[in-house]
């Protein structure tokens, strides 16, 4: 079960030059795949699922519902942004090119759609998506989706921080910024706490049904091989990184299997009499049982 | 089975001062969720599966196809409103902001893709989504839906109406605006006519299966309860709107289930070994039976 | 900013006999357009942006927060529906077809992408949409979104109730029934508080700028006019629900707009040159105009 | 504007064994990408935003029109193939696997969310989409689209002929069979109505812009060049349909570009310190840089 | 199986003058319903899964695998033209309307998410979707697919080339322009090369299952029949393309089919009470056995 | 450029036994976001979206390359998977409830879309959504999105293993989920060699602009505090995962922010009355300003 306090913010957000353009930049770190509603429901969904040692569920629920408050956050922000914001064509645009471009530039929807708040949409104007929400059943692919979370959501604050020089906007990212760090170290603390034997995911599966001859072979689908082409690089040289194999490169992988073979078409998926009919006289055969009586209109 | 003109329009459409901003912005009424598709396909969906009295049926459909003409009029006022539009960059971006900033502003689709025509987006240029036609089989939610779609409906006309100091655009707005009024009133009336006893909806389902300690009950979910927080409004107090109970306040909501117990993750799904086998020496042995030969690169 | 207890429950989730088709179903109650994910981050979205007296957003808030826990009761559901599901075609389907059926029947990705758990998804596997989410600034159309979607979110619970005949899933969704109950009243509450004079919505429109002869009549749209089509039904009778007008019926609507005339196409669209230019000649200039030299193949 | 005639059907639908399951089928006729509300949206759009002679426009709206009607007689036949679908798995599921079959096959949300109605999805249960909606603004692209449309949907339509018994199914999709016929014949005498010069689309765009020495030449990509691959096949062998070249084989195409060079980072986007600092030195000093004071959490 | 020659483009790729405006443009190519993405797609999944004569799964095998070469070179034009674009609001905004309207214009997304590089989405910023990739297992539909595909293609493609004056990008996109040619060419030539007896698609449908006298027959749907409509247009005169039947006009369609009746709503799916009684005392006995005890908040 | 050897497959693709529900599932390892679809069009376009060192660029195309080929075997894996599956309702339903669970259960758009082929679809047939290609610009963010994808890659695969007993699919997922070792090896193979020094993603920004008291401490969210609820935890103890703090845990986190004031909407967003009025006599204004003349319908 979940609460709230009021309204009040976890950490302050203020804005001083509301600039419509940067309230459509915000949404992306509110809908978008980048974005706090993703990470949020995540956490939540991961922690809902859990399955295993109890203490993963409490602590995913305890940063999903941290994450709530940075939704809320952000959809503050917009809201403020978007204070005083231009809402009609003709009192700006003919006269002062920079408004123009900010009705322009920033999300028309804001205007049509949300009266000036905030939407469930990234920076395009594109709904959030479910399909972002991973939730694998797997401890260590979703500690490793959420590692991918926290830094490509933590490369988006510092783009959007670069972005204004509001000093309140700053402020309230400098703040996401550093929740950033610690979820980022936090995700991967669990891996570290589950042990090196995490690798690979799933570490449940046994090895010996895997054609392990490939699972430690770096391979060039080059035109022309280039035997040398990654010469020192970790990638084809040493322990692999999970401990079980060495790496190696293979730079002229040939293909193993050959050309697949449908055949031809059956005919109840009503294909071209071509595909169906594997010679002259079949097509013949088959184009005088399909030509019926069909009613000419000048009948 | 459904006709046609020969395109006459319901309403007057006519444009003074083409505009692709405004082209952009008028999407939101063709192809956004408060738009006409949306409408237009929603009463029509409503009326082709309505059970129950036929007039209902008749009217929906009646509605449905006025809705078809306004998606009309709008795509011919977008078509009106890209006459002329920059389709360029060089010829207006190094020397008139004005323009660029219009070319910036447009939804860019609308030369890329349609050639200077309407479509099926919204003012982001999100694809109209057929999630958003609500025909859910009960009468009384169908009528809601349609409500509140006209009411966003409204509500974004209005804004539209705001934008533009088209007299043309204006005109053509005052008439949607005043169907959009009609449509309002018109869903209302049927709940009227069904009378009172329409709520809670489905007013099928036999109360005595509900919780009903809880039906009447505004559980406040702070932190810090707050007794007196809605005192006098009308959620926590006096009778029902549906007439049937009283509304009180639960200041202090707790929980009234345990925190699940999900247990260990079945090995089938292969999660990762600390999920599965439920101490120590459990993970040991399934640690010993997933490692078998894995062909290491430098065999 | 937002608070858990550690994951009890708001109520208690019990299944005794999991069910994997029924988890399916289940899904529509969390990520589909009717259930718990669209209200809790309708209601929250709608608190955030609340401009104008400050307790509806408070009250928002509060029931906002409630559907967090809703959320987390029905994801609980799908994944104790899930314990012990098929999750291999071998072992089942050559044997028993009920169990066959219900391989066939749930959601495949709930064992191949959440490991027996809960998604963001509805009962077809489609995942939630941002675009759902409706916060448009105008409280009377958000609660009428609101009573739409608890009323379309009872129905669908109810339906659900209909759907299994496990105690503990039928107690759950009593209790989910009752709230939906409490909230459809809720937001009716809010509109009378609000007073009767919310109609049209928006109300802060000008009455007098709209196309006034049009906003209190129902138009037909028959091909064939049938006068009498509804003679006696609220919408075409009486007082409007708004108060502001009578209904009227309009059997015989005519077109009051012309054919459009877009005229030929902007030669920089590229259409085609039949489209472009206007007679034979000018496509007889234009199209030697397009044909420049262009290098054969056998050059 | 457009008309009703009060729900006559423009074919007669009737269902003698309703099956859920081919109810969920004929959804791909109405919300799929190959079904009737892609193709009426698309001619009518493509009426309303033509430009150029009048009578495409026309011709457009005519079949545009009949279209709603066809969604109308689909929506009917999955509405009559839902009466007295199973809706609740205790009543079938441990009885009669046949029955469990069908609860499992069918579009559950068929159930839970139409009340036993169609719904704009398709037979995967994944909502119409606007993005399906072809109208290019060139007339010659818009009929292939068209015909594509046509094609794909005949295909569809027969395949669902083939999967009932159910005689009145057959019949109405009998009927749609032959209006597809129409319609793909229609699209093409559009085409030869234009004139044999049509090709290559758009046809006004001037050809001496064009890289002509690719304008006609079949490029092979195999990485093994293979000359005869194609000898005698149409489309590397005698004049090209448009009549503009000769078709040509390049059996061994080469890269004509280099390898791009796009350089290092922009610091401002905050990629990682190695893709910015093009060497140690710089990688040192911006390591430097970067390292400021954070606050350790046991200060 | 696939190879590639380290990042060598087929064609050159010069940007002179980055253009982040111009960036937003291209991406239509890539990740639009017109886009190189979606061919690319659509032939390799019809390669795979063809069945019938195996040069034809060849053929698409080899365009196909071109297509990925075309991705690559507008990814490549993407990155280029964002190299030294606007990334912040402050440094351009205030002071410079052009750059102003050069950062509202872009993809901020550009900015945020991708670092200024190319993404799988449109010129909207709506992403590349799977729904678009037509492999119908009839090999005229799908030819007709591509031609299609091909010829929205080359309209875009044109329309980018006059979009842009840097020389660069031109002549790039005169060598896609090229062969898009070839390719509406080459789908066209299979089509021939099958023969003239493709039509109508699918040809193995036997024709005497079809409502044969609707197979031709133009269907007017204007309220007022307008006999003369189409005087002399081929789609009302003479052999229809597929040579198998007369064109005709049908200027006064009447409905064939009655109006559809549903009945009463079924219980189970909890309609409104008026849905489901079909009479007065039928709802008065319903209505009470619906309302049972329901705990009221002042108990 | 890229390249083909004429559809030789990289590893051999046998199906003894086919099974259409196995060729739904396996659509996920296609269009799932779990797919291949997915890693192959995101290793390709961080590929060409590269800045900084070459090798990363090229190693990313090697890969994505690679995954082209595996997309290929998965889809000829659907196709051999459909080889006679059932297409009709009528054949099988009323017989064999196997069958029927088989027809029920498949996905039926193999059927009626693709004739027995494979789709850019996951197992619930929702399209390939190009939104979940990530490319951050950011390495080290992208290489950690690569791992999470290879790692529910590899789990979803061996999902797939053990879902079928046909020997020919599972030789070739041993195939498959080999090279998911090899890749999750590869991408934090890569972040080794970049060095210890990555974290926090991005490692360019300064870290003095973060707000660093709240960089390494986990702040519970908890309704009341339980301080040492994770006592011994990794991520509440020791040195930081990046190295540069000392985990905390702050047990009682408080709000660090008031409760927004957004004060009242703005007239022109046509929010309701109340809302923008602060007291009822602007209220009165208002609705006076408000209420023109509007034509009743009995006028």
């Amino acid at each position: 079960m979940f609460y709230h306090d009021g309204g009040q913010l976890q950490y302050p957000v203020r804005v001083e030059k509301p600039n419509p353009l940067f309230a459509k930049a915000l949404q992306q770190a509110i809908g978008g795949i980048e974005g706090e509603m993703r990470v949020c429901l995540q956490y939540l969904f991961q922690a809902w699922n859990a399955r295993g040692p109890s203490k993963y569920r409490d602590m995913l629920l305890e940063t999903g519902t941290e994450e709530i408050s940075h939704i809320e956050m952000l959809a503050t922000a917009v809201a403020l942004n978007l204070e005083g914001a231009p809402v009609s064509l003709q009192e700006d645009a003919a006269r002062d090119p920079v408004l123009e471009a900010a009705l322009g530039g920033q999300n028309i929807r804001h205007v049509l759609s949300s009266g000036l708040g905030a939407m469930a949409v990234d920076a395009s104007g594109v709904p959030f998506n479910g399909s972002w929400i991973v939730g694998s059943g797997n401890i260590a692919a979703d500690m490793y989706a959420n590692v991918m979370a926290e830094s490509t959501g933590r490369v988006l604050a510092t783009r959007l921080w670069n972005m204004t020089d509001d000093p309140g906007m700053k402020d309230m990212l400098s703040f996401l910024i550093a929740r950033d760090v610690m979820h980022q170290n936090q995700w991967l603390a669990v891996l570290e706490e589950l042990g090196p034997e995490q690798l690979p995911i799933p570490n449940s599966f046994p090895r010996s049904e895997e054609a392990g001859e490939f699972s430690y072979a770096f391979m060039s689908t080059r035109k022309d091989p280039k035997p040398d082409a990654f010469d020192g690089s970790r990638w084809v040289t040493g322990r692999s990184i999970d401990g079980n194999g060495e790496f190696s490169f293979i730079a002229d992988m040939q293909p193993l299997g050959d050309v697949p073979q449908l055949g031809m078409a059956d005919p109840r998926t009503f294909a071209q009499i071509d595909q169906i009919a594997p010679n002259a006289s079949a097509r013949k055969r088959l184009r005088e049982e399909v030509a019926g009586h069909v009613h000419d209109g000048d009948d």
